[in-house]
């Protein structure tokens, strides 16, 4: 056993740590390279001291003399990077990118939001939404969502595969400051973020704008806008999206709450709460679950769909690790905590 | 100088300590009786710890032998407990209530929400809305908002004064935990918010819902509904209020934005911030100011709307005590903290 | 595999349920009764909504209708109930206290601190101290240490231990609010608990000073005085222990160094970082790992320790399921988190 | 009146920040010239949006031009950088630094730890300490004290006047992370610091250590030996400074509590708690005032004292206003905020 070996480029940033960390949990997986850019050089047990196993580990530069030779490489690169390691890794080797490069299928939108041109589309990591699994199994390429799509779609794709909800989706997700990456930046230190709940990207600017058009244009078979607004909150993970959408004419609690069971029937990490109770970040830290709950607001005329996942788990390398196991045919919730690290 | 007498009736409570907190600073006011409840015959300084001037003072049973003879009492009483207080004092003196009991217009709404028989409807203390100032002036009962309608109606009453937005307003709001008050319950302990956030009487059911309809709906001079999401954040303090609604056909950026800035010009308090810079609640803490923000959202057709507020300050404490100077004919802005605590 | 059946007693609580969270990923448990008492007759799903496995699982009342018939059983019940519990349990069914009951030695000092009669003793579930793990080895019977005496004794036994520290200890630690357990009590409000370093039970009335003092008198082999000050920090997890004693006459770096390597040379879970590198409680969270660096101050003549862990993970429930594993001859490492969550 | 024109160097960084805040609510001060460095030219509210009345201030580069013609110029600079400015501003002009540079007394002390020559000794801005308020009186150069050493000081000073206590002290001090100003760097971001508490200059190597060294000296009328841990704690601001020392031989509880009441009589800022009550730092936020307490442990033969502050306010720009108003002449508790912000 243990018979995979697996290579993680960008070993030292937040995407990359939480890819080791579920890595060395997973009964299957042998970790090969870590690579780095501007720490390559650097022993792993400065950059992620939560990680003592690897701590004598060194960073490699991220290229193909540190990446060949495994049977899995996660990329968890700066956006635009990816394209190029891959294109030097075989065919055979299954890739998995954490980075946005290959999930957009609309070049078009790609370059107006990222402003370069697009590199391609890949299998999406998101295997509960409709068809996804089944385009993951056996895949060798598997673009992970974004972290805010991972939390909308799973929210609101029931609504929309259902028929229930008008196409006109309206976001606000709060985020813990990790979303934003380990570069140092003023508005990022402690001092700045803790007692402050701060919007972002207001107006449609966030590129994750786009993906979640994608999903929930899927799930509803015609053209959905998505009203997003992020806001950074004082919390180092997890995500809550709060989404709602007009209810179309006729629609009952009763149907929604059943188009909801069925969507998550049968699902190992995206749940749907009990009537009643909501879901919280502080429930799913650490964890690759995903908690739903749904709800119609009558005198509104809205269904209002609520999703917590963790945004480095479910929402980055627990999806990637979960995509693999779909991938190579393992068990799907092999090595991946459904438990939540909590208080 | 200091010539007017306060006495403040709940005064071991969150809402009953920043309105000490705020008097103490003011200039023109002296701290009379303080009472309470459970803690009558208690010292202030084990209960209010960060007020040391007041740390002798003694709690006395709430009722007329406490609170007669003051010039303002400020009631800060659980919910259905201000009008009995307040039919024993005289109509001379000036009782500002931080309760809910005379917010609402429409009994039915208050019946529906509270369970219990109206009590009546007072001037409302949030003096930025239209023609709200006036009917302050020399008032002898004000009824304070609730935090959240504070920090709503703010956000998004320029654009329905200004016939820019349509009638369904969607609002999530984060709140700090001192908006749930002081009672000891399980889910509010420190261990369970921190790293939480979590979304609580969804759907409709909060009760401040009616107050920001009743709110947004004279702005319009129509009937508004608001689908009103309200969630927990880990920290203590502030509220974010992420408003909405579609743009009326034709509005266009210049016409917002000229319709907020001509609404708040000359508000010492409430503040349009410069484009491109939003609110935060860091900026805000201990302070009576409302900082806003507002974008139009092309792609989703959508009026885009946010405010931080204090929710113990502006939202209560410090809402109470402008109104008050304008009531009394003092100068609005007296011995109230413009800025914030920060970082 | 799996074959051991395991009962929690106290499962709604943040010892039980951290117990609960780890026997989730022990390959070789399989969780059998779950008890109460105030929540009996309820679903797990809303008292621990982070352990979505056991959310359909109902609360028994803890008694032995409950807890017999299972290969172990854990205690995580109020200090003063394990030994009528333990009494009922057969002497071949292991008995993993996570309580204080059974971990002093001197009755007095029990009596002292606990103010009831002195249960007993039972094998101390710290193995990493000197013959602790021996006499672990096929115990019936297990006391867990207290968080702050797990973290002090690992920072400080090893200079004891190698007779280079004088024998009085100044202590001085930082823990997260859920040692302070899920007790609802206002002090302990998210909004009273954030933004607040807090001491308590200052000038030696911890009860846990006599086990430090007993831990480290054994490992000095002389009476060992310790002057413990505990204090809260805005945090859920984790404890940092800041401890120092006077460095006997002609004690070296380079002694204590080594002293110190050889302590924790071919432990799992205590790791002594590289020199220069200081450990933090956000490294350990949710793992088993104690991460302790020590240091000589010259000008002060004093050794300086310093251990983090998490209070429920290596502080309780990891140290009960590492001892566990060692009782029972399993590889000690067995289904325990060596990385923690970071960030 | 408002007739004292100030200036402030360092605006845009926490300490000039909060020299601002306090200025802004003191009715004798009139704020004039704000400079930076690398923000010169920058609009003041894009830095420090917490001052809405300052928004529309431009920083001016830091320098004679900019700060010649105020009666009170404030420095907020980086360490070694006040000499120079202070050298071209006239005698006559009110110097406050809030930098290291003019602390210390011994010379060999400030080249040890601070690597370049010393520039002098400015009169000390801890007027609680003996003799120094007089000292403070119609002085034209303040030396603000560190943050640390003010509530270590503040804590340890009056069992060293009183002859109660040895002459080794022992400090473990947890601070916000304000205190480590606002360069971003890697390990002060958000997703590092919540959650954790870390400590760092272990071992003598913090640069207040001489002083805190010098302060108790002082007091002691003997060399006193500071073992100093500083730890960062998971909040942006707060010093809870807690300090132990051997009781000298026959030291009774009733002789320290007769010190501290009798060191902190009168103070307006600096309060001795009633007994059992201890401080926290969450009820001094944003205050000037220090809260202390004191316990003698027993058992270790130990002196406790423990001490809360907010190290901005108290423990940087409040000790400066302090100081300001002391120098003159002004009542000393002009414009300073005693209350806290809290919850």
């Amino acid at each position: 056993m243990a018979a995979i070996h697996a290579a993680v480029a960008g070993a030292s940033g937040y995407a990359g740590g939480e890819v080791l960390r579920l890595l060395l949990g997973h009964p299957e997986v042998r970790i090969g390279a870590l690579t780095g850019n501007s720490n390559a050089g650097a022993r792993l047990g400065g950059l992620q001291p939560h990680l003592p196993q690897l701590a004598d580990r060194v960073l490699l530069p991220t290229g193909t003399d540190a990446l060949a030779g495994h049977d899995v490489v996660f990329l968890a690169l700066p956006h635009g990077q990816s394209a190029a390691v891959a294109a030097e890794l075989g065919e055979d080797v299954l890739v998995v990118d954490c980075g946005a490069d290959f999930r957009l299928k609309d070049a078009a939108a790609w370059e107006r939001f990222y402003g370069s041109s697009h590199a391609g589309t890949w299998p999406y990591g998101l295997p509960e939404l409709p068809g996804a699994r089944d385009a993951l199994r056996g895949a060798k390429r598997i673009a992970v969502p974004g972290c805010y799509p991972t939390a909308v779609s799973l929210a609101l794709f029931p609504a929309y595969a259902a028929g229930l909800a008008g196409p006109e989706a309206v976001v606000v997700a709060a985020s813990g400051t990790s979303g934003a990456g380990k570069a140092a930046k003023p508005h990022l230190l402690g001092s700045e973020v803790m007692g402050a709940m701060s919007p972002y990207g207001v107006g449609g600017g966030h590129r994750h704008t786009p993906e979640m058009v994608q999903n929930l244009s899927a799930a509803a078979g015609e053209p959905v806008t998505v009203s997003f607004t992020p806001t950074l909150a004082p919390m180092p993970r997890g995500i809550l999206a709060t989404c709602s959408a007009k209810a179309r004419p006729g629609v009952t609690a009763d149907a929604v709450r059943a188009a909801y069971e069925k969507a998550f029937a049968g699902e190992p990490f995206a749940r749907l709460l009990p009537e009643g109770q909501w879901p919280s970040t502080a429930s799913v830290l650490g964890s690759n679950t995903a908690l739903v709950q749904v709800a119609l607001d009558e005198a509104a005329g809205r269904i209002v769909a609520i999703s917590a996942i963790d945004n480095l788990a479910k929402g980055t390398a627990g999806g990637a690790v979960q995509s693999m196991n779909i991938a190579l045919g393992l068990p799907e919730e092999l090595g991946l905590p459904a438990t939540g690290v909590a208080p």
